[in-house]
């Protein structure tokens, strides 16, 4: 059901880019290479990285602030790549401005703003998405593909561990609680959505983790159940490297994804004592899969992706509170 | 300390053999090339069982119940190898009758009975083990010598998982509660008790399940925390097929043991983008590895391993029954 006037196939989608870090630049350069998308605007709480980033990407409008891009009438769709603790107020404020967005992942911090943010944007009839680009990657795709078609039977166990160890001091936003910071969220949150992605959401959650100084979990363990039988391990670290493999078992047989499991090259499909290597490399930076998809729903009128629904992202929201829930952690507001 | 009169070196140990099934076979083989073992007896509740088992292994004295070979004045130790179910009566008959004892694991079908267990044999100066054979494995003796001497900074975490479809009914002993089956006390054991190995008892399990129509865990994920920092995971099931390998990642690096992790050929160390493959074979059916340690014990003395001592085994019982209290198994008298 088309909830908006769809854009016009005549013209390109134009973006506005919240946002001047790292992940910003990757999704501005996988736009740049899209011939129907185009960036107008950029938008920064600084000036002068609002203009260092316009410049590099060659973007005309230069906002110094998220709120005027939002006044920003060319914009049709908002590419929000802000702080975990921002994301619930920078989409909300573009979604009542009347653009589209997609977000960067997590969708929110927590459930509640999840389902905020989901019902804003349905009840005013716009485009929201979260930003996990893993399902749009080839590899998601023929996975789903695979475990739709049978190839394993029916799936057993999901898991996933992403860890590494971090780079940075105590100050860094990874270990910031007041920015959504912590293992689960930052990397945890790709193991959780491949177990939704395959079986939904979970019945039970239980987990541990390892709470260093700053309060952020370093490194925490969650378990899923799920009433039919299947269960699902998520790992997650950000002090510790882990295999950063994922592995989903099933009654036939079982498919693993290489490190890292989150956009692998290729699926080591295995049923009995045969191993079947199916390549499925991506090209680019692989975030343009995920903007082709915005593009498809923007063209369409879709108001949200099969892909990548909102109840998913609620439901994944949900999942990661139960998680905090058993590892007694809580942001601050919370 | 010497709790009894060692075994005079003069003379082979003297074993008697308490069960005449698949992994009591392959424990009297695995004897059957140590020249200092002797097995002297078999017991079985079957007279033609005990019978043929001896037969096939060259043994005098056939029992016709475990009860009479608890008077056989030649048995130095007994090998008790019976169902999970009995482990803690036949332990039990065979310390008071002044016998040392290797139990097959599990020790016993929860703590209370290992604690007993563990009681009778202290209380009675008799050896008493637990048959975890793979920690007297060249690939776990590496194992530990590789993680004491640091190569791989402090350990962090410990993933091991142990799956198979079982080519049996349900009136098979693996979904029989009576006789303790299920996948954690069958298979689980084995990640738990590596998780042990190198970190000890956690403080906190938590633990999913699936329970099959027979009550058994028919799948099991149970977590492990440390107060500490590190975490370990724990993946078994009888009824789908899992990776079976392990890894130990730690502040360095890591150690993968391939499949099947509790008895590997290989370890992998993993130090930055650096893998080296340790070959670490092991000889014959393996068992005899973990019989020399009762060689060693009881011929100096001894009435633990060091390597596998109650402390241990007591533990991870009450690990395994803290799992189970999370997954809501309890065993028939329970």
């Amino acid at each position: 059901v088309a909830v908006f006037q769809p854009v016009d196939a005549a013209r390109p989608v134009r973006w506005g880019i919240a946002s001047t870090g790292g992940i910003a630049h990757d999704f501005a350069l996988a736009l740049s290479l899209l011939p129907d998308a185009e960036i107008v605007a950029v938008a920064s709480r600084s000036a002068a990285a609002a203009e260092a980033f316009a410049d590099t990407h060659g973007i005309r409008h230069r906002h110094a602030s998220y709120e005027a891009m939002a006044g920003d009438d060319e914009v049709d769709v908002v590419y929000v790549g802000t702080p975990h603790s921002r994301h619930c107020d920078d989409a909300l404020l573009y979604l009542h401005a009347g653009k589209h967005v997609l977000c960067e992942k997590p969708l929110a911090l927590n459930h509640d703003q999840a389902a905020r943010m989901a019902h804003a944007a349905r009840s005013r009839g716009r485009f929201l998405m979260e930003a996990i680009w893993s399902r749009f990657l080839p590899a998601y795709v023929e996975l789903r593909r695979l475990v739709a078609g049978g190839a394993i039977g029916d799936v057993r166990l999901v898991e996933a561990s992403f860890g590494f160890a971090a780079p940075f001091d105590s100050q860094h936003r990874l270990f910031d609680l007041s920015l959504g910071g912590g293992a689960l969220l930052d990397v945890g949150l790709y193991p959780v959505q491949l177990a939704h992605m395959l079986l939904g959401p979970p019945d039970d959650v239980r987990g541990v983790a390892h709470l260093g100084p700053t309060g952020a979990d370093e490194q925490s363990a969650v378990l899923l159940h799920y009433a039919d039988g299947p269960l699902a391990v998520v790992l997650a670290s950000i002090t510790t490297a882990y295999a950063c493999t994922a592995r989903v078992s099933g009654t036939k047989g079982a498919i693993d994804l290489p490190p890292r499991f989150h956009c692998p090259a290729f699926l080591d499909l295995r049923v009995g004592t045969t191993t079947t290597r199916l390549e499925v490399p991506y090209d680019r930076n692989g975030l343009h899969y995920e903007a082709e998809e915005v593009h498809r729903c923007l063209r369409a009128g879709d108001a949200e992706s099969v892909v990548m629904p909102l109840a998913d992202s609620c439901a994944i929201a949900r999942t990661l509170d139960r998680a905090r829930e058993q590892i007694g952690l809580r942001y601050p507001g919370e």
